[in-house]
Protein backbone atom coordinates (compact mmCIF):
# COMPACT_ATOMS: atom_id res chain seq x y z
CA UNK A 1 0.00 0.00 0.00
CA UNK A 2 1.59 3.39 -0.83
CA UNK A 3 -0.89 5.39 0.89
CA UNK A 4 1.11 7.14 4.05
CA UNK A 5 -1.50 7.55 6.02
CA UNK A 6 -2.09 3.29 5.58
CA UNK A 7 1.21 3.03 6.77
CA UNK A 8 0.49 5.38 9.88
CA UNK A 9 -2.26 3.06 10.96
CA UNK A 10 0.05 -0.36 10.16
CA UNK A 11 3.21 1.61 12.17
CA UNK A 12 0.37 2.33 15.18
CA UNK A 13 1.42 5.63 15.04
CA UNK A 14 -2.24 6.76 16.36
CA UNK A 15 -2.10 8.73 20.14
CA UNK A 16 -5.86 8.12 20.42
CA UNK A 17 -8.75 6.15 18.73
CA UNK A 18 -12.25 5.55 18.06
CA UNK A 19 -13.45 2.12 16.71
CA UNK A 20 -13.18 3.97 12.55
CA UNK A 21 -10.70 6.44 13.35
CA UNK A 22 -7.18 7.82 14.92
CA UNK A 23 -5.75 10.56 16.19
CA UNK A 24 -2.12 11.24 14.71
CA UNK A 25 0.31 13.87 15.48
CA UNK A 26 1.52 15.57 12.87
CA UNK A 27 4.73 14.31 11.91
CA UNK A 28 6.05 18.03 10.65
CA UNK A 29 3.45 20.13 13.01
CA UNK A 30 2.41 23.61 11.67
CA UNK A 31 1.98 24.75 15.07
CA UNK A 32 1.90 22.75 18.50
CA UNK A 33 -0.70 20.56 19.12
CA UNK A 34 -1.17 20.10 15.05
CA UNK A 35 -2.84 16.52 14.64
CA UNK A 36 -4.76 14.74 11.84
CA UNK A 37 -7.76 12.92 12.09
CA UNK A 38 -7.84 10.04 9.65
CA UNK A 39 -10.29 6.66 9.21
CA UNK A 40 -8.22 3.66 9.19
CA UNK A 41 -10.10 2.00 6.21
CA UNK A 42 -8.24 3.76 3.14
CA UNK A 43 -11.23 5.95 2.32
CA UNK A 44 -10.45 8.85 0.07
CA UNK A 45 -13.72 11.04 0.06
CA UNK A 46 -15.71 12.52 3.28
CA UNK A 47 -18.64 11.59 0.45
CA UNK A 48 -17.86 7.68 1.02
CA UNK A 49 -18.35 7.53 4.83
CA UNK A 50 -21.60 5.98 5.93
CA UNK A 51 -23.58 8.41 7.80
CA UNK A 52 -22.90 6.80 11.25
CA UNK A 53 -18.97 6.89 10.31
CA UNK A 54 -19.52 10.73 9.75
CA UNK A 55 -20.75 11.22 13.35
CA UNK A 56 -17.63 8.97 14.59
CA UNK A 57 -15.55 11.26 12.49
CA UNK A 58 -16.50 14.66 13.84
CA UNK A 59 -17.66 13.49 17.43
CA UNK A 60 -13.85 11.62 17.81
CA UNK A 61 -12.35 14.84 16.30
CA UNK A 62 -14.15 17.22 18.75
CA UNK A 63 -12.98 14.96 22.11
CA UNK A 64 -9.62 14.88 20.43
CA UNK A 65 -9.40 19.13 20.00
CA UNK A 66 -10.71 19.83 23.57
CA UNK A 67 -7.99 17.71 24.78
CA UNK A 68 -5.29 18.86 22.47
CA UNK A 69 -6.66 22.53 23.76
CA UNK A 70 -6.77 21.34 27.20
CA UNK A 71 -3.45 20.52 27.37
CA UNK A 72 -2.24 23.26 25.27
CA UNK A 73 -4.65 25.79 27.35
CA UNK A 74 -6.47 27.34 24.95
CA UNK A 75 -9.96 26.99 23.29
CA UNK A 76 -9.33 27.94 19.99
CA UNK A 77 -8.15 26.23 17.15
CA UNK A 78 -8.68 25.49 13.18
CA UNK A 79 -10.07 22.88 11.70
CA UNK A 80 -9.79 22.45 8.02
CA UNK A 81 -10.54 19.52 5.43
CA UNK A 82 -9.38 20.08 1.79
CA UNK A 83 -11.32 17.56 -0.84
CA UNK A 84 -9.25 17.02 -3.77
CA UNK A 85 -6.28 18.61 -5.70
CA UNK A 86 -8.09 21.47 -6.66
CA UNK A 87 -8.91 22.08 -2.87
CA UNK A 88 -5.22 21.78 -2.03
CA UNK A 89 -5.68 18.10 -0.98
CA UNK A 90 -2.36 16.23 -1.14
CA UNK A 91 -2.57 12.62 0.42
CA UNK A 92 -5.58 11.12 -1.30
CA UNK A 93 -7.14 9.38 2.12
CA UNK A 94 -9.55 11.38 4.03
CA UNK A 95 -8.01 13.54 6.45
CA UNK A 96 -9.25 16.50 9.11
CA UNK A 97 -6.47 19.15 10.55
CA UNK A 98 -7.17 19.98 13.95
CA UNK A 99 -4.97 23.12 14.66
CA UNK A 100 -4.78 24.59 18.08
CA UNK A 101 -4.64 28.38 18.29
CA UNK A 102 -2.83 30.45 20.96
CA UNK A 103 -2.54 34.30 21.07
CA UNK A 104 0.17 35.72 18.65
CA UNK A 105 1.22 32.28 17.65
CA UNK A 106 1.33 33.53 14.23
CA UNK A 107 1.93 37.30 12.59
CA UNK A 108 -1.46 37.09 11.56
CA UNK A 109 -4.46 34.74 12.43
CA UNK A 110 -4.89 33.80 8.67
CA UNK A 111 -0.74 33.23 8.40
CA UNK A 112 -1.71 29.26 9.13
CA UNK A 113 -3.15 28.75 6.04
CA UNK A 114 -0.46 29.06 3.82
CA UNK A 115 1.71 26.41 5.99
CA UNK A 116 -0.08 24.33 5.66
CA UNK A 117 -0.05 24.39 2.21
CA UNK A 118 3.63 24.10 2.61
CA UNK A 119 3.42 21.18 5.05
CA UNK A 120 1.14 19.96 2.11
CA UNK A 121 4.25 19.71 0.03
CA UNK A 122 6.35 18.70 2.06
CA UNK A 123 4.29 15.71 3.17
CA UNK A 124 4.25 14.50 -0.67
CA UNK A 125 7.67 15.72 -1.30
CA UNK A 126 9.45 14.75 1.73
CA UNK A 127 11.52 17.95 1.90
CA UNK A 128 14.22 18.52 4.09
CA UNK A 129 12.94 22.21 3.88
CA UNK A 130 11.21 21.72 6.72
CA UNK A 131 11.63 20.44 10.36
CA UNK A 132 10.37 16.81 10.97
CA UNK A 133 10.15 15.16 13.91
CA UNK A 134 13.21 12.20 14.52
CA UNK A 135 11.28 9.25 15.06
CA UNK A 136 12.52 9.22 18.84
CA UNK A 137 10.54 12.28 19.35
CA UNK A 138 7.93 11.27 17.28
CA UNK A 139 7.51 8.66 19.56
CA UNK A 140 8.25 10.39 22.79
CA UNK A 141 5.55 13.07 21.77
CA UNK A 142 2.82 10.20 20.94
CA UNK A 143 3.74 8.54 24.31
CA UNK A 144 2.60 11.47 26.33
CA UNK A 145 -0.29 12.38 24.05
CA UNK A 146 -1.36 8.40 24.63
CA UNK A 147 -1.05 9.26 28.41
CA UNK A 148 -3.03 12.71 28.33
CA UNK A 149 -5.84 10.66 25.60
CA UNK A 150 -5.74 7.41 27.80
CA UNK A 151 -9.50 7.48 28.04
CA UNK A 152 -9.88 8.22 24.04
CA UNK A 153 -9.47 4.49 23.46
CA UNK A 154 -11.74 3.28 21.14
CA UNK A 155 -14.59 6.22 22.51
CA UNK B 1 -29.81 40.60 19.04
CA UNK B 2 -26.91 41.77 17.68
CA UNK B 3 -25.33 39.04 16.00
CA UNK B 4 -25.34 39.22 12.07
CA UNK B 5 -26.33 35.18 11.61
CA UNK B 6 -29.11 35.17 13.52
CA UNK B 7 -30.17 38.08 11.61
CA UNK B 8 -30.13 35.92 8.32
CA UNK B 9 -32.38 33.41 10.46
CA UNK B 10 -34.75 36.02 11.32
CA UNK B 11 -34.57 37.07 7.50
CA UNK B 12 -35.11 33.90 6.26
CA UNK B 13 -32.18 33.84 4.13
CA UNK B 14 -30.98 30.19 4.15
CA UNK B 15 -31.79 28.06 0.75
CA UNK B 16 -31.54 25.04 2.95
CA UNK B 17 -32.75 23.86 6.47
CA UNK B 18 -32.07 20.86 8.74
CA UNK B 19 -34.28 20.70 11.90
CA UNK B 20 -31.29 22.88 13.69
CA UNK B 21 -29.19 24.31 10.88
CA UNK B 22 -29.77 26.42 7.67
CA UNK B 23 -27.70 27.28 4.47
CA UNK B 24 -27.33 30.31 3.59
CA UNK B 25 -24.74 31.86 0.40
CA UNK B 26 -22.62 34.44 0.85
CA UNK B 27 -23.21 37.64 0.89
CA UNK B 28 -19.65 38.15 -0.85
CA UNK B 29 -18.69 34.91 -1.86
CA UNK B 30 -14.81 34.06 -2.14
CA UNK B 31 -15.70 32.09 -4.69
CA UNK B 32 -19.12 30.82 -6.78
CA UNK B 33 -21.02 28.43 -4.49
CA UNK B 34 -19.47 29.78 -0.90
CA UNK B 35 -21.99 28.72 1.53
CA UNK B 36 -22.28 29.29 5.76
CA UNK B 37 -23.69 25.93 7.41
CA UNK B 38 -25.15 27.98 10.85
CA UNK B 39 -27.41 26.52 13.75
CA UNK B 40 -30.51 28.65 14.06
CA UNK B 41 -29.98 29.25 17.30
CA UNK B 42 -27.08 31.64 18.52
CA UNK B 43 -24.24 28.75 19.91
CA UNK B 44 -20.84 30.01 19.66
CA UNK B 45 -19.15 26.92 19.95
CA UNK B 46 -18.45 23.84 18.45
CA UNK B 47 -18.42 22.26 22.22
CA UNK B 48 -21.89 23.42 23.11
CA UNK B 49 -23.77 21.18 20.33
CA UNK B 50 -25.13 18.18 21.79
CA UNK B 51 -23.62 14.80 20.07
CA UNK B 52 -26.85 14.52 17.76
CA UNK B 53 -27.01 18.13 16.67
CA UNK B 54 -23.01 17.88 15.90
CA UNK B 55 -23.81 14.62 13.71
CA UNK B 56 -26.59 16.44 12.27
CA UNK B 57 -24.42 19.63 11.64
CA UNK B 58 -21.92 17.61 9.59
CA UNK B 59 -24.64 15.11 7.75
CA UNK B 60 -26.68 18.30 6.70
CA UNK B 61 -23.21 20.30 5.59
CA UNK B 62 -22.28 16.81 3.74
CA UNK B 63 -25.50 17.11 1.60
CA UNK B 64 -25.38 20.29 1.08
CA UNK B 65 -21.84 20.38 -0.43
CA UNK B 66 -22.73 17.06 -2.56
CA UNK B 67 -25.44 20.07 -3.82
CA UNK B 68 -23.34 22.98 -4.57
CA UNK B 69 -20.42 20.63 -6.19
CA UNK B 70 -23.01 18.94 -8.39
CA UNK B 71 -24.32 22.49 -9.19
CA UNK B 72 -21.00 23.49 -10.17
CA UNK B 73 -19.76 20.13 -12.10
CA UNK B 74 -17.13 19.67 -9.50
CA UNK B 75 -16.03 17.49 -6.69
CA UNK B 76 -13.60 19.38 -4.65
CA UNK B 77 -13.71 21.71 -1.82
CA UNK B 78 -12.65 23.25 0.83
CA UNK B 79 -14.19 23.21 4.56
CA UNK B 80 -13.12 25.83 7.33
CA UNK B 81 -13.83 26.16 10.95
CA UNK B 82 -12.61 28.80 12.97
CA UNK B 83 -13.08 29.02 16.51
CA UNK B 84 -12.45 32.19 18.70
CA UNK B 85 -10.76 34.88 17.21
CA UNK B 86 -7.45 33.47 17.65
CA UNK B 87 -7.84 31.15 14.85
CA UNK B 88 -9.77 33.90 12.46
CA UNK B 89 -13.46 33.66 14.28
CA UNK B 90 -15.09 36.99 13.38
CA UNK B 91 -18.67 35.97 13.80
CA UNK B 92 -19.39 34.59 17.19
CA UNK B 93 -21.89 32.12 15.95
CA UNK B 94 -20.67 28.68 14.96
CA UNK B 95 -20.12 28.50 11.50
CA UNK B 96 -18.60 25.91 8.26
CA UNK B 97 -17.36 27.55 5.71
CA UNK B 98 -18.23 25.23 2.61
CA UNK B 99 -16.13 26.67 -1.03
CA UNK B 100 -16.28 24.58 -3.69
CA UNK B 101 -13.28 24.59 -5.90
CA UNK B 102 -12.43 23.88 -9.84
CA UNK B 103 -9.26 23.78 -11.21
CA UNK B 104 -7.18 27.04 -11.67
CA UNK B 105 -10.46 28.28 -9.85
CA UNK B 106 -7.30 30.73 -8.07
CA UNK B 107 -3.48 31.30 -8.48
CA UNK B 108 -2.34 28.71 -6.08
CA UNK B 109 -4.94 26.08 -4.19
CA UNK B 110 -3.92 27.91 -0.87
CA UNK B 111 -4.98 31.44 -2.18
CA UNK B 112 -8.57 30.70 -0.76
CA UNK B 113 -7.63 31.23 3.33
CA UNK B 114 -6.26 34.87 3.12
CA UNK B 115 -9.42 35.65 0.90
CA UNK B 116 -11.54 34.17 3.93
CA UNK B 117 -9.64 35.84 6.22
CA UNK B 118 -10.07 39.14 4.21
CA UNK B 119 -14.08 38.45 3.67
CA UNK B 120 -14.34 38.01 7.45
CA UNK B 121 -12.98 41.10 8.54
CA UNK B 122 -15.25 42.19 5.42
CA UNK B 123 -18.41 41.36 7.32
CA UNK B 124 -17.32 42.69 10.46
CA UNK B 125 -16.53 46.37 9.15
CA UNK B 126 -18.57 46.12 6.42
CA UNK B 127 -16.02 47.24 4.01
CA UNK B 128 -17.14 48.82 0.95
CA UNK B 129 -13.66 46.95 -0.59
CA UNK B 130 -15.26 43.90 -1.40
CA UNK B 131 -17.80 43.59 -3.75
CA UNK B 132 -21.31 42.50 -1.96
CA UNK B 133 -24.65 41.19 -3.45
CA UNK B 134 -27.26 43.72 -4.10
CA UNK B 135 -30.64 42.58 -1.84
CA UNK B 136 -31.58 41.69 -5.32
CA UNK B 137 -29.32 39.74 -6.28
CA UNK B 138 -29.08 37.67 -2.92
CA UNK B 139 -32.77 36.79 -3.11
CA UNK B 140 -32.58 35.77 -7.08
CA UNK B 141 -29.36 33.31 -6.28
CA UNK B 142 -31.20 31.86 -2.79
CA UNK B 143 -34.34 31.61 -4.90
CA UNK B 144 -32.44 29.61 -7.74
CA UNK B 145 -30.68 27.40 -4.78
CA UNK B 146 -33.86 27.08 -3.05
CA UNK B 147 -34.82 25.19 -6.01
CA UNK B 148 -31.61 23.18 -6.45
CA UNK B 149 -31.77 22.18 -2.69
CA UNK B 150 -36.24 22.01 -2.36
CA UNK B 151 -35.22 18.48 -0.95
CA UNK B 152 -32.72 19.73 1.31
CA UNK B 153 -36.41 21.48 3.68
CA UNK B 154 -35.63 19.90 7.04
CA UNK B 155 -34.02 16.74 6.03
Amino acid sequence: MNCPFCRLNSKNQAFATSPNFMAVYDISPMLPGHTLIIPFEHIESLHDLEEDKLAEFFQFARKVTKGLCDFLDTDAFDWSIQEKEEAGQSVSHLHLHIIPRTKNDLPSASDWYPLLMEHNRQTVIDSAQRPRFSETEFKEITEKLREKFKSLKNV
